[in-house]
């Protein structure tokens, strides 16, 4: 078994008692910090500095210089996979990420293969591993991907969409056509997800964006699913100690039940569930990551500290709640507000849990 | 007590038997129909379309003329009341609503004031009145609003917003001033729904496009009791007949008991709740309205005519359903798709009534 100083994040995903609240923010290696802006400048674009595993590793470690954060995350994109599956991943200024070829055809979607993680994504099996040993023994490496049906959209749209048009039209007229390229998708993130794990990542998050705009017939069927088949073929255990799992569907609060009997350790829970309500929903079977609204950090850090007390009193006593945002940081908050969200779970979460000996 | 040949939408929302679901959909009057975007070429533009009767009664009365739908919904715009109160209004072309000046400090809260209907929003009362008397006795008539909390966000970041972090960052610093802004909106709103029914509205309907971004307990006090002061204000009755009132919290799946506590008559649903769940959790307090994704209608006929028996079945035997789409129908739908559905509706839709003599 590794060594380990700040185990928090992994004991509080396994439900194992911890003297405070973990707490991390999605992004949190992201344009909010100067320091990022300034590599990514250097990088010369966004792509690049995925792409290079000295870059990748140095803008995910910023985050951790400047503020006790209890995990450090993959700098990474969830479109290197359909990337490394030949669909030529660009991103047009000011316009999100595009796709040179994406998946419409009966054909395309046959031609998709699975990639090698350590060749074809091989700079992000190098960034794992640069990663952990820059982070030596200090706080866990989170890995990451896209959940399947979050992935299929943007490889059948092109591109980000408001209404996912092409990818539910797929749906509702060839849903045989969906599941093919689904299960393919499922495939290369398993063992893309697995060679993150034998690269070092002690931890892995799976990121739904878009399954909240399904209905939960659809949901089920496509989005969890796909989920729940990779949760099953995981690396579970390595280097002696668990690689505890977290699923998050954001805009997915209604669904969470269905969640937690995937198989994973924990639910990364939006902003749109109370915690609370979402603890006794789920009961004792996962434990919960979020839920702070990213706007909060708008807010004075007097707000902040008051809606970090809220999310605290809301998830209660106990141990199984790790502290972070319900989405991603927004590129316009200023550091010195994570600065005060950070400090506050700090000094307000340690009665909520007993003195550990 | 008016004439009415076709009273199924006022007796569906008021729970009340029939011998069929009825159906209308949302954004029917709109760009799906060439016939709508022949009348907006000769309008010049969209405001200009809202801002002329004869010609918001034309729009409004298309989708009649093609499909037995059984409501027509006043073709208008959520945003004319903020440009009744002086905001400025405009639609840049290809990028949604705009307005000239955005309520973002003390003094613009302050100053707004609260619109006379039949004045400064005389246009739309002349629409209501003249679409009445067009439509004659055959299917009633819809009015509507946005809610506050919607209205606000827009006035607030001066147009749309993917993360809406000008409202929010006012409702975490200062939450008196949106709340002044939120109450003098519900003032507007509840003398611009009251004049409608004046002129003619059979039903109205508030639709709460934005609440769905909000943490639960900011729902409760931003959103949905707006909403409720609004409910609590409105003429319930007209012409001897009762007006029903339908609340749709797009994104609100969580939050269904809560809107049908607020006295309304009827929710609208999106197609992330499953109706027949809906309806288990509000019990018989209220009607329903939905569900069915707008997507669905990118399907075939067939297609269409499946999902519309899993949403009748869903919702299943007896009163107090409204079909409709989960949310507004998009530009790019073939109208033959929507016959299917509408033609769907009505043959499917009897066996979850009883024959009503």
């Amino acid at each position: 078994m590794y060594a380990l100083r700040n185990d928090l994040l992994l004991r509080a995903l396994q439900r194992l008692p911890v003297a405070r609240t973990p707490v991390w923010l999605m992004r949190q290696a992201g344009r909010y910090l100067p320091e990022y802006r300034a590599t990514r400048q250097r990088a010369g674009d966004f792509l690049t500095l995925c792409k290079t595993p000295e870059l990748a590793c140095e803008v995910t470690l910023q985050p951790l210089q400047r503020f006790p954060l209890d995990a450090a995350i993959l700098f990474s994109d969830i479109l290197t996979v359909p990337d490394a599956m030949g669909l030529g991943l660009y991103f047009a200024e000011g316009e999100g990420p595009r796709f040179q070829r994406p998946v419409r055809s009966e054909a395309s979607v046959q031609a998709l293969a699975v990639p090698d993680p350590e060749t074809e994504l091989g700079y992000v099996m190098a960034a794992v591993r640069l990663i952990r040993r820059e982070l030596g023994d200090r706080v866990p490496l989170i890995g990451f991907a896209g959940s399947p049906w979050t992935l299929a959209t943007y490889m059948v749209e092109g591109g980000s969409s408001h209404d996912f048009a092409r990818a539910k039209a797929m749906m509702f007229e060839r849903p045989d056509l969906l599941h093919r390229l689904l299960d393919t998708v499922t495939r290369a993130l398993t063992a893309y997800l697995n060679a993150q794990v034998a690269a070092g990542a002690q931890a892995l998050m799976l990121f739904d964006t878009w399954g909240g705009v399904l209905s939960p017939e659809r949901y089920r069927e496509v989005s969890l699913a796909y989920m729940q088949r990779i949760v099953e073929a995981l690396q579970r255990e390595s280097e002696g100690r668990r690689v505890p799992v977290i699923l998050f569907t954001k805009g997915g609060g209604q669904w969470l039940e269905a969640l937690a009997a995937s198989g994973c350790d924990a639910l990364g829970v939006d902003w749109c569930t109370e915690l609370g309500e979402a603890r006794r929903r789920v009961g004792d079977r996962v434990a919960l990551q979020g839920n702070l609204d990213p706007c909060v950090l708008y807010g004075s850090a007097q707000t902040v500290r008051g809606e970090v007390a809220k999310v605290l009193a809301s998830y209660g006593a106990g141990p199984g709640h790790v502290f972070n945002l319900g989405h991603g940081i927004h590129p316009g908050i200023d550091p010195e507000r994570v600065a005060a969200m950070v400090t506050a779970v700090a000094e307000l979460s340690p009665r909520y849990h007993a003195p550990v000996p």
